[in-house]
């Protein structure tokens, strides 16, 4: 499959989350691979783009995330609000989601992460920088974004636009118990 | 000003920016206070509440958070997104931003921070967790949520509500350069 995401500069990787979206993480060790979802990650910094993500440490992305030392976080459209339910809802330990659930991947090109596009808006490659302490006393993950790509049609020279041409596209922000909200019907904020 | 807004239990408290809205963080020591906008934070742990939140050490707002061990983060709504760029746009060491804005506030409960709740959806009143490596490395901030409340037409019992009745309390998700999305257009995610 040839792949219609489009490179994003790395001084504008880190706005890709700046909005808060729920996000997959996807990892791989070995023969091993597995994908979440997160609610939990924000950008650090812009330059270098570097990110945090909460991952807890009983699941079994935490294990390949540590083993690796590398993960994806991929950003699914609106059209993926079930399959981000569900692959939150199941443990990679009981069989591949992957598998199960159909998802699509590429390897990202840099570290090799599994990486979803098809009903993503964006996605990142990530490199973990160790932090023993907040790993465990927050299970936050702080890492490097070393690549990252996004949809042109909602992400174009650094700027999301949702406008209501791709709602499928449209950036999704968990609220609880399987409630979403999808990003749209953009405010431009005027000088006060 | 009698508030209208009603407490959240702590069980439900991290719920309130699990879907990554931008917020404005409050401070106050002494007699000096400030108001800043932040896109980066998010919760790290449900019970007991916990959040992180990027804070820049070049703020005025960092060098009261670590004075007082003390901040709000309040939740403009969308009636508030010029607001929420103004105070983003300007430091607080060139005069009071809530005076110059007419913001007005309210002493948290167990802190006294300056909470503001007109025009917002929700706040949590936080007490700093000292963590010196990652709020120098990465000026992230760890704290543990000490009170939090939120206007019962958009969040009760726990659970948001972006129904069409009150687009004025919608929370607003920071892309970058002043321009927001609304929370809004609520999706359920049904089993796979």
């Amino acid at each position: 499959m040839t792949s219609h995401f489009q490179p994003v500069a790395f001084a504008h990787a880190s706005r890709l989350i700046n909005h808060g979206p729920t996000v997959l993480v996807t990892s791989a060790h070995g023969a091993r691979r597995n994908v979440m979802a997160a609610a939990w990650s924000m950008p650090v910094e812009f330059t270098p783009p570097r990110i945090a993500v909460v991952i807890d440490k009983n699941t079994f992305t935490r294990e390949l995330v540590m083993a690796s030392g590398a993960f994806g976080l991929c950003l699914p459209g609106a059209v993926l609000v079930d399959l981000t339910y569900a692959v939150g809802s199941a443990s990679g330990r009981d069989g591949d989601k992957f598998a199960r659930l159909g998802i699509d991947t590429r390897p990202g090109p840099v570290l090799g992460v599994p990486l979803v596009e098809a009903g993503c808006a964006a996605w990142l490659e990530c490199r973990l920088i160790p932090e023993r302490h907040t790993e465990d006393a927050y299970d936050t993950c702080f890492a490097e974004v070393v690549a990252a790509a996004a949809d042109p049609r909602v992400f174009a020279n650094g700027h999301w636009n949702f406008s209501d041409d791709h709602p499928a596209l449209r950036t999704i922000h968990h609220l609880g118990a399987g409630n979403f909200v999808p990003a749209g019907g953009m405010l431009k904020a005027r000088a006060l």
